[in-house]
């Protein structure tokens, strides 16, 4: 006797996950959506790399983003790494491309990037991105178009209860200005973008701690930034106090536009509001923020998140490239969502399922899969002969929602027996050429 | 003067490449119907990551494919490497979860993979394959159901003229055993998959090399495997000469029940085919092979690949998974047709485009947009009130396909001036409402 072959154990690396149907399946209606939404507008796609020289990508996000970059050297020994986010990617790729494209050009891309980041609840080494930007342009109306995006792409998951929180860096800027604290911008705003996470008491630790600047002026400005009210209130008092400062005014005039123009535009009342508070942590935000909150999951944090920069692709080329965009975290929702049980349960994609009753029928029981197909109703046949209760409970286990039988009589009679797998009614008898008719009648529409 | 910053040349590693939007459109449109196709037939789609322990990948392909691994070590030292096709990662998959998925079980994975390969011609280092297979049966009603897989991904696909190659290993099995040459069958059967590429000789020489079998029997090998004819002469002259061989006589019956049933489903005439030459290089294979050439493209080789194998998961685990599936090599399908030039170019996705006559009324050009993308037409709305030739000649670069203008006027008449870009005629004065089904009307179905 031989040894016994020493199997290799199946196994994902620390980090990583499988996406089996169940999960899989509600993923790939979330990037449909995306898809359709991003297209709406009509932002259009690209792909770029997995794998980009490392100089590319190093030194982008700070200290913290380079460690958890994937690097290494390929077998030509070039320094090569791991893509951490869509947002350099699409740098590089636009100085390359920009004198091709024209401007102004809007690209969505969606897409898997890696970091190697300590491992929390919910949050995996490997993640999809869903990104859109529009480049070329410092228009107003393409920071309102970003509003309307998030909107229709949250409505488009079935999220209803969102708020679209939205602020602008000029606005913070001019505060800081008129409280004598412009030196400090990049490190008071990354304190005051930990507020959800730390709290009002961690985040003046922190100003003190980076800035030094007094107590008194940095509670002041977290007061600021903490105004509550309507829009309208919000836009007043701003107005009132600051609106002398040429900063604060330009960005209090593109909130007010914003807010105006998204209303005209049907967004309801009360879906995107102002918070001076948001200040998004990334530094070259420059203009219009943008946070994304779900009602009921507050605790996810921001699920699509972007702003104004006032040039994306400054280390890769010397034309100046303005632009506005957010990215949606979807796989950082999706286990949200599953974490939360939201996702419904079906293991496929194919509402019909029709048992093979004899195996010498296999052509015919296809040609009805097929006539479904080209209904546009998904139809899987059952590969074995096997029982019938057998192939009902693989049905009933996968989701199907409707089983078709036909055994010798009829196929004589040119008949099929529909059954509906939930309600576990069964109409027999239906003629051959009315089936896909029926079918779609018992399917939600 | 400080000195000027030294910029990062913009550029993609060697034998990659970025996807702009006139080639990423048609990439995700023959995606889209990939996934279509795969889902009406009840596959149900997976997921695994891009990067595995390099030891679940290794040995897996040859030492060919070893070397074309991009392997390393990650920060926690860990030896890891990026997936080169989805077969193995799908092995590894099963084995970890068959208990709980059940069997059988059909799935799709749609995905990137890398090869650090010699680049050639339309071939990259990162490329996307789309992959099918059904495992747990080994009923031939699943091998039927790969074929017309096929069939129904290329004419989704909107390629009309293309042929599936079909044959069965246990007949090439057959034939070599009563040619007696049993012993020789996996390198007879490498030499015998380089057909179309090196010819004949080729072929020939290469048996003669790595097998040392005498000219004479190679030389009836080879003609057996030409043998031409339809699909019926050949079955019979197989039937007549080999169908006392059991192996034979199973691959025979195998094959045509496939053709049979495939007829009945409502496959035409001559879009698969009995060829004996079909051999699939790849060891694991043990019946139906398949092979999808372009009528117009023989060049190019397969684009659809694949067979029965009599166990996925072997190194794995102890449990017996036999299956059968297929791979469309969406790249390079999709590097073939582009230089062929049988890609459409359009560089949006939206065909309506709003001209910005005037800043102020932002909201209402993304009001109609907003209705229209409700109607499923996507419209984009230009960002910049800049001189109407100048939108003008963006939209007809990006390929839009309608162009809505409303200034003053129109605002007031509560109208709309609606351009067919391509026809450049105009309809003045569109009633507000009846614009979305003027649009429709306009578009092609």
């Amino acid at each position: 006797m031989s040894d016994p072959v020493k199997l290799i154990e199946p196994r994902t690396l620390k980090g990583f996950r499988d996406y089996l149907p169940e999960l899989m399946i509600p993923r790939e209606w979330m990037l449909e959506q995306a898809r359709r939404v991003y297209r709406s507008y009509g932002f259009a796609p690209i792909d770029t790399p997995a794998l980009e020289y490392a100089e590319i990508l190093l030194g982008k996000g700070g200290e913290e983003s380079d460690k958890q970059i994937y690097r290494f050297r390929d077998s030509g020994d070039r320094d090569i790494a791991l893509r951490f986010d869509l947002t350099i990617p699409f740098a590089r790729f636009a100085a390359q491309y920009i004198g091709e494209l024209g401007t102004p050009f809007k690209r969505y891309h969606m897409g898997p990037v890696w970091r190697g980041e300590n491992i929390q609840r919910g949050r995996y080494r490997e993640f999809w991105q869903c990104d859109f930007d529009t480049i070329g342009t410092t228009s107003n109306a393409a920071d309102i178009e970003v509003s309307l995006v998030i909107h229709d792409l949250m409505r488009g998951l079935n999220l209803d209860r969102f708020v679209i929180h939205v602020n602008n860096r000029l606005v913070l800027n001019g505060l800081l200005e008129e409280l004598g604290l412009a030196g400090h911008t990049a490190p008071l705003l990354r304190a005051l973008d930990k507020l959800p996470k730390i709290g009002r008491d961690g985040v003046l630790a922190e100003m003190a701690a980076n800035t030094g600047v007094a107590a008194a002026q940095a509670d002041r400005l977290l007061a600021l930034a903490q105004t509550s009210g309507s829009n309208q209130d919000i836009l007043a008092r701003l107005k009132s106090d600051f609106g002398t400062n040429p900063k604060a005014a330009d960005g209090i005039r593109r909130l007010e536009e914003l807010l105006a123009a998204a209303t005209k535009a049907g967004i309801p009342d009360g879906m995107i509001v102002l918070d001076l508070s948001i200040a998004r942590g990334l530094d070259y935000y420059t203009g219009t923020v943008y946070e994304t909150f779900l009602t009921d999951m507050p605790k996810i944090g921001s699920v699509c998140s972007g702003g104004r920069y006032d040039n994306l692709a400054g280390l890769y080329t010397k034309q100046h490239l303005p632009g506005v965009g957010a990215s949606l975290g979807l796989d950082r929702l999706l286990a949200a969502l599953e974490e939360l049980k939201l996702l419904k349960g079906t293991a496929t994609p194919a509402p019909v399922f029709i048992v093979q009753f004899t195996a010498e029928r296999i052509g015919d029981y296809q040609r009805m899969a097929r006539v479904l197909r080209a209904a546009g109703i998904g139809a899987e046949v059952f590969p074995d002969a096997k029982k019938l209760g057998q192939q009902f409970q693989y049905a009933e286990k996968r989701g199907h929602k409707i089983a078709l039988i036909a055994g010798p009589d009829d196929f004589a009679a040119g008949t099929w027996n529909v059954k509906d797998l939930a309600k576990r009614e069964e109409k027999k008898g239906v003629p051959d050429a009315e089936v896909a008719a029926f079918v779609r009648s018992l399917l939600p529409v």
